[in-house]
């Protein structure tokens, strides 16, 4: 594909993105169940269905951009869910499991407020109003989540694995 | 190694994002040759330079800690990295490829305001406050780099590639 418009690389980007969101739905249950702490497991637990949330949303900017919903290997998140996953492996306490598992989630956020961030950006130069307004909607919920789960850092976990 | 304290998850993090900042540095030379747009090739070899000097920042908080100043694979770097680079073999419009280099830059400062976010936590929660400090340094930096990169794109970049 030639990529000769801001048009296609938004769409590209959306389906990185929508790839992204997927891999999330998959890894979300397993980081749920080895959270020890029960705020930050009802966390991510809370998170699995915003981000199920957040798929749908998406399927709607395709649906507003005239474009069959499709994903693309995003290998940035395939990392970050790799970096989680070997977490869970390690020989670990459950305390500095937890801080561990709030430092991949948070950088997970973190890739997807600057992709959200892009896209809306996009969204609004391309004169897409609807798409822009779905993704801000969600840009809102990732930039909440991330100060969630660092006030789940700060306030119990990470003290109790000093 | 097991990971049973909160000072040693902090150095296995350290190694991760010492790492990353390491593959940053051969990255950016690369996105500033294929950018465009003056202002972003400039954009991109100031970031070079401050990366450098954000190594030798991480090199101070190894020493500070007592420890060697030792690398481990940052999988989402990998990731975040090899997005770049596909990037660059795409046949793409030179405005749009500004821009898909914009977002692909702010995926990588995102990453490091995760990293160097939780990063700085641990090191105010261990009382290492040295660490800290030159912790949070980077974490303002690489938050005015997101900031400019924002401004670029939604300033000059974009509007040419629409």
């Amino acid at each position: 594909v030639k990529i000769d418009s801001l048009r296609k690389l938004f769409l590209e980007e959306l389906r990185d993105v929508y790839h992204a969101e997927k891999q999330i739905t998959k890894a979300l249950p397993k980081m749920a169940k080895a959270a020890t702490a029960p705020d930050l497991k009802a966390a991510f637990v809370q998170h699995l269905a915003e981000t199920k949330g957040q798929v749908e949303r998406l399927e709607r900017v395709f649906e507003a951009m005239g474009k069959p919903a499709k994903g693309k290997t995003c290998k940035a998140m395939q990392g970050l869910v790799e970096e989680a996953s070997e977490l869970l492996e390690e020989d670990i306490e459950p305390a500095v499991l937890d801080a561990g598992l709030i430092a991949a989630a948070q950088r997970v956020e973190h890739y997807e407020i600057a992709a959200y961030g892009t896209l809306k950006t996009y969204a609004r130069l391309l004169g897409e109003e609807d798409a822009a307004g779905l993704l801000q909607e969600t840009l809102d919920e990732e930039g909440a989540t991330d100060k969630k789960l660092s006030a789940l850092a700060e306030g119990v976990i990470n003290l109790e694995a000093v």
